[in-house]
This record gives structure tokens, sequence and C-alpha cells, in this order.
């Protein structure tokens, strides 16, 4: 049998999603968890694999097991066997040609960044923290050029792994609350560090460094060196991914919430 | 020489406010940063002393220094010293009269719950968690009569030291933001743990286990044993404090700002 699950977490204190020996990861734990209550191990895949440090609102995961549950007893079964940080929000039963991966037609990542004098106390480890000032008319108006299908060779980590650079940005929304800035990006999916390395590129737009073609003349050179640097992976939320609708998969709740400090 | 400043921290992880030994405390933290930058012990009132696991976006604090420093050298000093989840916000001379505490002429306090089935992964330790439905417009209709000066014997802790039990409630408002249940409450001053007695008696009346009236015969009793449970340290934040105007304190710049999960 085939379960679907969404997971949320706060990723400071995970070395990333990729299950590893000695280190705390987001797979090995929640694979420990599962495997609790399947009572036989478990292997876990995901939507986005996302890196140490990086959050999510809403992954998406997908397991095989033999074991009969109740569906809330993987829900309730798991998190009382995660650290506090990693919720399990729901379960499904999926048809066998779904893959939280493989299946997966979009997803949307959030960037945050705090942006004062001063660096942040509260949110520590859960925002990207810029001292200057950023203006996000430049930031806004440099963006429209990641719009649409290109190659991301310049965007992307010289460590992936991605067969084609080639990705399709459909949406790429700025807005300011508070002393926040958040980014949203809609991609049908994201080359290895390409969101941070979007943000770093429209951060040093933003603060008056580079100019306005800058991100653009980055797209074009297609090639990583021509780029910026690597934005905080404490600012990244994975906060939604999309399937077909026939999977009929519920919606991310979590998306569109706002958390007010 | 009297210096005023504002803190933001998160409160996990310390054991409240007081200075302690052996144990980390938010008091203990800032006075050494601050000694570090003055080269000399200070000692540090604050305007609200909060509770192990209490956060804070505007903490006001004052100490007296004999030490010449730049009003920005307590800040970047006192932050390179102080721990992650503590920051230093701004610094500014004050005259002799002032005092952190005894000059405040009222607080605002938030609470914030996450009202959902499942508990808080990424908010783990940032909120209080409920997973019944909790009925707004009950809750709403309750608290009103909280409003204006009551004694607020019901609803202090047994340990509560304050001579009068009598405190002025000036506003309390309740919205909901997403899957949080935000409420906001400003008053001349608090008596001890009584936002989060006064919330423990709402999330009871909410979820339907008590009567919309409850929380005005609870008031009535000026008893404590007729009240509620004490809703979770995790949910609180200090967001403002109030001065006379002839101070001219800056404004809490993070007390209105949203924050998108």
């Amino acid at each position: 049998m085939k379960i679907v699950m969404s997971v949320e977490y706060c990723g400071s204190g995970f070395h990333g999603w990729q299950r590893q020996r000695q280190v705390p990861t987001l797979q090995g734990c929640i694979e420990q968890a599962l495997s609790s209550v399947a009572a036989h191990p478990v292997e876990v895949h995901c939507a986005g694999r996302t890196d140490a440090g990086v959050h999510a609102l809403h992954q998406v995961i997908h397991f095989e097991t033999t074991a009969r549950r109740a569906l809330h007893s993987w829900v309730l079964g798991g998190n009382a066997a995660l650290p506090h940080s990693i919720s399990l929000l729901w379960a499904r039963e999926m048809a066998d040609d779904f893959h939280a991966r493989f299946a997966a037609t979009g997803r949307t990542y959030r960037y945050v960044i705090l942006n004062r004098r001063i660096r942040p106390g509260l949110k520590h480890g859960q925002v990207a923290w810029e001292a200057k000032h950023l203006d996000l008319e430049r930031m806004y108006a440099s963006s429209r050029c990641f719009l649409g299908e290109h190659d991301f060779s310049s965007y992307r980590a010289a460590a992936c792994q991605a067969k084609s650079p080639v990705r399709e940005i459909r949406r790429f929304d700025i807005r300011r609350e508070g002393a926040l800035i958040v980014l949203e990006i809609e991609a049908n999916a994201f080359l290895y560090h390409m969101v941070r390395n979007m943000a770093g590129v429209l951060m040093a737009i933003g603060r008056g460094s580079e100019d306005i073609e800058w991100a653009e003349q980055v797209l074009d050179a297609r090639d990583r060196t021509a780029g910026g640097v690597t934005a905080p992976a404490a600012g990244l939320y994975l906060v939604d991914v999309e399937y077909p609708e026939h999977f009929q998969l519920p919606k991310a709740a979590g998306a569109s919430a706002l958390f007010s400090l």
C-alpha cells in the first residue's frame, strides 16, 4: 500500500533532508518514526529534498507499507515518535502511480528576509538578514526576467545533479510585511540552490550594489561563476507542492497563513 | 548616566527574565553582555519580567553606567556578546527620573494560539496549541467583561507579589490569522500570569467546555481557585511598553509587524 503524508518542519538543527549516519536529518527522523508505527522498516520519498537549515510548511512524502493502519494512526503515532520541530499533518492512501517527487507538477518556495539594521533575535534561524535597506521596486523589476522558461545554469549550484538546467517559473511575487521582505516563487521544479541564488542576486540589486539589469545578465551568461552569493538557508521555506488534479491531495493549509510576530 | 534600550528575544531556552545562578536567564545574559561593553558590572531593570518560555518583541530595559560609549556601541557591542536569540534593537540616553518598570504607563501583550488538530512543528515553542476548534465569537463576547478597571484576583497566580489586584484593561482584541488565533491585550500593568490565566479561561469558553458568562463569573469571584488553567508560556509575547510622551522613546517597530510563515 502507498501512503502519502504532508510534513511541516523547522529545519534548524537538522542536517537537511537526506538520511546520513551519525547526524540528525529529516528523512532519518521521519523514517524512524514511521517505521515504529509500521513495525517494519519504511523508506520515505519527498517532493523536495531541502538543505540543512531549510524549513517546510508542506513537504509531501510517500512510502510503501504492508502494515494496515488507520490513516490517523500514521499521523498520531508518527508525531508521538518525532522531535517537536517536525509535525506530520495528514495521511492519505494513494494509487500506485503516485510518487511524491516524480508526480509533482509544481513547487512553491518562500524566501523571507528580515530587512533592518539589527540582526534577528526572536526569529533567529527562521529568516535571512539584510542590514542595508532593500529597495523593493528594484528587486521586483529585476525579478521579471526570471518568469517563464529559461536555462538557469547561472543559478544552480555546482553540485546540482539535474540533467537539464531548464526550469519554468510561473510566479515570482515580492512583498514587504513590516520589516520583512517575502519572495514567493512557483515553478515546475527548482535546481539545487536555485531559490537561494536568485535571492542572493536580488538582494545585491535591492541594496544597490548591482544594477537592475544584473539578474538578467547573470541569467543570460548561463554560467554559475557569473552569479552572486547564495543567500542563507534560514530564510527558505517549502510552502506548497502541486500534483495532477486526479490525485485529489488536500491543499497546503499553511501556504497562505500569516504569522503575527 | 542612564541608558535605555529595547530588546527582542525568543524566550525558549531561558529560565525567564530574572537572574539566577547556574541557569541561563535573559537578565543574566544581557547584564553580562552590557557589562563587557561598559567594562564594569551593569545591573539591568526591565519593564516586564517575563516568565520562562515567554518572548518579547520590545522589552524595555535601563541601566546606570559610568562608561562613555557611543549609543550604537551599546547595541553592536552588546549584540556581539549575546546569544543569537536575544537582540538589542536601540539605545537612548535618558533623564534620571526614567525607570523601565516604574515609569511605564502601559504594556501590551500578545497571546498566540495555533488552533488545528496537529501540534505545531515549525512554530514549536513559539505558539500555544489547541486541537479542538475555538469559537472566536464566543471568546470575543466573553472577553468584554475584562475591559476597564477590575479586581483581577481570580486571574493572578498565587505567587503574585503585587500590592493591589486592581488593573485597567484598555484594549482586548481577538483575531484569527489562518490557523492562528491572536489575543492582544493592553493594560496599565499586568499581574503575575494574568494574560495566561485569561487566555486559559477564554480557550475553555472557545472550545465550548464553559459558558460565555464564565469569564465574568470567575472575575467576580475574586478568588484564584475559581479560575481555569494557566495557558502555556510559549504563546506569550511582550509587544509594547508605553511611557509618558516627554521621554520621547522610539515606538515598538515590531508591534504591528506580520510574519508570513
